[in-house]
């Protein structure tokens, strides 16, 4: 235990709002995860459902120190408000402060991509570098940007919506009225949806995972995924120059399928520097959720999380 | 004067250490430019020659407290190193402690873009944003990356190389060896080299400028030139969310002619996001020496330099 929190029993809560489920972790101050649990989102009442959890949990767990909640959108850190979030219909929501009055306990409030960020460098694989880029790839394409120990949200906090970053700016119609978004391309959803176009029958992105060297099909979109993705990456790293890119959401558990080919493309395009590290995220879907749980951490001014171990236990 | 030097009479030595020219000036600390001067680079022993006017200096104005200078290349500023400068040619030069000791006064050396970045950000047209991406426009193009008041150099000290970054992916050749980069489009040269390739003749990119409206290939080449340029900004908005892009260099003398387009083609790429700030910078060629001369003032401790007011001289 940590001293700095003056109580040698506290916990702590990390809630994962998302626009399908709320999920939610309790730990001690060791790290070691007690309590887990989720509950479909309810559309129509995000802020409140959320805020009800917040206050059930320490009625259930009045050891709860402190809390921390990440959601999707375009939330302002500081002020710990959601600005927008279109798909839990909330927009100026004062979402931090909410569940702060219900829980009862100090509580911060992040973006949940840059909540995942947060948890892969302190406890997974973004360890031990000085910048990273953290880039989740599903349904979309979004990176959170980690510049020696800081996350950087942005301006307006809409840093790393690279997923409508042009790749190939005379390509495919993107959704969002752009041509030759990464996301066409190198999202799960985008891939599915060219396999699909290619007269290729997929349910999923591992389906079309699942028949590379079989169906030249598939092999041509995932090639253009890789390129793509490639592409973005150089464009980033000639930017940023950051010391590692770690690669997470439902298509990095293609593992070398999809991280060996990106990184020689990545190199072979980078032909006067070296390419940084590509290594897989380490925490899965949970980093979101650790992330919130460090910052709950935070809010009681505790840094009992430097000495979690979560990584080598999601390895093992 | 700022008391923090403990002189009231200090002054300060700016040098900018370039392939073709070495370039200084001296200011006291109200910022009030006292001496400036310019010699030919020596290419055969560039940290000689620096160092000697380092010392020279020094001896002829013993009121300098503390000095600053930048360069090109990969420069390491917490070591004082030049890694690689491959125009002066320098490889692992100690070059901050050879004109710290040929000075005999406290030094600190620079980046040349991260330099003319830092002074933009303090005495020119970055003032004022939490953040910004400075990009001078010249025989090529460059970033400084401006996050919340510091400058990120990258983990290699290799930030900011977007002239690189690909822009058009299947494009022309660029000599980098890889096709479509934002050089081959938008530097001065790049510019240039597609004019006269299109059978027009131009000594230089002002020469490309003055046939607008006039010569069909000329608008042509321009409007590309903007589509690059639009096209790496809008990457770098999604990616990063700056509040602000300084755009600089010999190419940005064309002022609105050049940033009009560029400000509705970056806005035209946005659409479901607003569009950081598009300003020309302040400082003009003189920036890099201007952000040695606040590291030189920072390299004794003084904050003297936010007093400067160099825009307002610069504007007038």
């Amino acid at each position: 235990m940590n001293g700095e929190t003056g109580r040698s029993d506290a916990l702590f809560a990390g809630i994962d709002i998302g626009g399908t489920s709320i999920k939610w972790m309790i730990v001690d101050s060791k790290g070691r995860m007690l309590f887990e649990g989720s509950a479909p989102t309810d559309p129509d009442s995000v802020a409140r459902q959320s805020a009800e959890l917040a206050g059930d949990l320490v009625s259930a767990h009045p050891a709860i120190a402190g809390l921390g909640a990440c959601c999707p959108g375009i939330v302002d850190e500081d002020r710990g408000i959601v600005v927008y979030a279109s798909n839990l219909d909330l927009r100026e929501a004062d979402l931090r402060l909410e569940l702060e009055e219900a829980a009862g306990r100090p509580t911060r409030l992040l973006h949940d991509g840059r909540s995942a960020g947060l948890a892969e460098g302190l406890l997974g694989a973004g360890r031990g570098a000085s910048s990273f880029v953290m880039i989740p790839i599903g349904t979309g394409i979004s990176a959170a940007l980690c510049f020696g120990g800081d996350l950087w949200a942005g301006a307006s906090f809409s840093s790393g919506e690279i997923g409508h970053s042009p790749v190939f700016p005379e390509g495919e119609a993107c959704a969002c009225g752009q041509r030759g978004c990464l996301e066409v391309y190198a999202s799960a959803k985008g891939l599915v949806r060219r396999y699909r176009a290619a007269g290729g029958e997929a349910a999923g992105a591992r389906g079309v995972e699942a028949r590379l060297g079989e169906d030249p099909r598939a092999d041509e979109v995932w090639a253009e995924a890789v390129d793509a993705l490639a592409i973005s990456l150089t464009q980033m790293t000639f930017a940023l120059d950051p010391e590692r890119f770690v690669i997470g959401g439902g298509l990095s558990r293609a593992g070398d399928v999809l991280l060996g080919p990106l990184r020689r493309e990545l190199a072979s395009r980078l032909r006067w520097r070296k390419a940084p590290e590509v290594v897989r995220a380490g925490l899965g879907s949970a980093a979101g959720r650790w992330g919130a749980l460090i910052a709950a951490a935070r809010a009681v001014g505790s840094e009992c999380y430097r000495e979690w171990s979560v990584l080598e236990r999601a390895v093992s």
